[in-house]
């Protein structure tokens, strides 16, 4: 066991290495002593510090028998991603994404109709200060909403999900939240890149607030709708703007580079994203442009997270973006934010959002609903 | 994508597909709409509901990035958990087992003191009501905390870190928290498995309520003394007695079975624990002797929730057991118990108390810190 503390204390900075309120004390021991706590499986590898990856052997994955039966269902019925095809399906040029954009949006606007009528949410189409949007408005406003509304961000990697394809996560919200909706259509890349999506959401907020409290606007969405509530979060501070009263981000794409653990960990096991490399890494190369991918405005973990209002956040275990999703509440937290983390048992990313019927993704909006109720004004 | 809808139709029960407000509605349409939503990796198999389990590929992980400096260094500094080698290290007998157990423990009474010591924390044995406890005392009291305690409830699978090996986490919370600690040694297996430690806890708890309120009470611990924390609040509940104020699980052992999603996601990356298949299960079975795993006051992620006092709950994204520690979440919000979920990046199972000079470490105990101050009375 010696060899634990004489390997750790000649790895870590000493700055480091002392504990609160003291500033000469035995440092090997300590760590000696911790270290020896747990059934710990690993070994310090000699001369520590080359940077030597670790290789996690193959496996099998069972779907997961903690989750619901309808999400575990679902994966039962579905094979493993294919990480290597999902690389190789990667658009070259303008062209090419938007034949894959045209691919996918046509049939998400179609099906979005019908799902508008089946929960008996009406959406018309109009435009705010040149921005356009969609107004989605659930036949049963909750009278505590009434003079409130949800400004929501739709996802799709900053391409996919323009134009009606994107109002399908607001028609699940304002059905379950009984709150009125406006769902910015935003302007995309390969067209409009950063910051034109940022400058859209900022144009429809600030016109919102002419009109009302900014306690009474909420803003969210999934994915890159996540990030983008982040991100012009940061945006309105720095304006000097008051912020709403309340954000949702469901696994938001926090960070567009390949940082996070589960990058790595939930590489080919996430059924939704399967792996960043791909279409994943093109979207963000395409959206950024010439910016660095790690501008806050554009992966807003990097960012000052002080003065943000009450966020709701949610990922699960077979997420890619759990580890932004958890930079992110770490963040806020340390900044002294109220932020929830809810980490659901076998859900890839977003799946409340494909598994409508599922008990997950009722647990997901009716907390969001609770969640606005309790801070909006 | 229509193979989508239609695939889900066939597997999904139909009781589990109708939409809050609605009793007619096309269903295939509206998961054919929401399943294209996303840049959807998995196809789904034909013939979908056998138990077909998939195969994740090896695959190699870096050292994680968003960490700390302190603590990814340290994993830098070890090579992965040997599966194939824990898996083969179980005690076959009792004689076994002790001699396990004295090996690891000898070293860490040792070092528990002068952890002690370094800290300006106090440890005295003492015994309430035939139960032997350690009373562990900061020099420097909170004034807030002066009529409180903490019930500490030590980890080690149900099997290690009897008498002072014990108190180590015990100190760091005196430490950090600056509140008096009353550290359990409560009985353990081979002698005393379940229900033993349940009622240990049960006995101390029942003679600190005569001379206090429960409310200036917390109780907690990692890992086995998480589940034991949890398990013990259950029985609390059962036998009708005031519940603590506030309640700690540090990557609780909640579910004494192989059955959370990150058992199989992160065997071989939690470099802690490595693998449910060894010591673990074996400790686990020891502990419950003929008793279903289940049980909720074995497994107390199976228990009803309601009436819990407010939790805070802490694990990592390479922790054995954040599943367990999330599934305790969903359930706790479920039964509308405050519960404060915090996921950090890149640790295993309870690095926070092996590496005690990492930010991550602070932000944990600094935190717990804040809501001690915030819920006890």
């Amino acid at each position: 066991m010696n060899q634990v503390g004489h390997g750790l204390s000649q790895t870590l900075p000493t700055r480091e290495l002392l504990p609160v309120g003291r500033t000469n004390n035995p440092i090997p021991i300590l760590i000696f002593a911790v270290a020896a706590l747990a059934l710990r499986a690993g070994d310090l590898a000699e001369g520590s510090k080359q940077d030597t990856s670790w290789h996690i052997p193959s496996r099998p994955l069972t779907a997961p028998a903690g989750a619901s039966d309808v999400l575990r269902e679902m994966i039962m019925g579905m094979s493993a991603p294919d990480v290597a095809a999902i690389r190789g399906r990667v658009p070259r040029d303008a062209a090419q994404w938007k034949a894959l954009v045209a691919s996918r949006d046509a049939d998400m606007a179609a099906n979005a109709a019908a799902l508008a009528g089946a929960l008996e949410v009406s959406v018309e189409r109009d435009s705010i200060d040149g921005v356009v949007v969609r107004r989605v408005t659930p036949d049963n406003v909750d009278p505590k909403h009434e003079d409130r509304v949800f400004l929501h961000l739709h996802g799709g990697a900053y391409v996919l999900n323009g134009g009606d394809a994107g109002k399908v996560e607001a028609v699940v919200i304002a059905h379950r939240t009984r709150i009125r909706v406006i769902s910015i259509d935003y302007r995309m890349p390969p067209d409009d890149p950063f910051p034109a999506a940022v400058d859209d959401v900022v144009t429809v907020y600030r016109r919102l607030l002419r009109g009302r409290a900014a306690t009474s606007i909420a803003m969210g969405g999934t994915s890159a709708g996540g990030g983008l509530t982040l991100a012009a979060t940061h945006k309105l501070i720095e304006l000097g703007l008051d912020v709403p009263g309340a954000l949702f981000a469901g696994s938001p794409w926090a960070d567009l580079t390949k940082t996070g653990d589960t990058h790595f960990i939930n590489e080919g096991i996430d059924h939704v994203l399967g792996t960043y490399n791909g279409v994943l890494e093109a979207a963000a190369r395409l959206y950024a442009g010439e910016r660095d991918l790690k501008d806050p405005l554009i992966s807003p973990v990097y960012g000052d997270f002080r003065g943000f209002p009450p966020m709701y956040l949610v990922t699960g275990t077979r997420d890619l973006f759990l580890s932004d999703t958890a930079r992110t509440h770490r963040k806020l937290r340390t900044a002294g934010v109220v932020a929830e983390l809810n980490v659901y048992e076998g859900m890839s990313h977003g799946d409340y959002l494909f598994v409508l019927e599922a008990p997950e993704s009722h647990e997901v909006f009716g907390e969001l609903s609770a969640f606005l109720l309790r801070h909006l004004r």
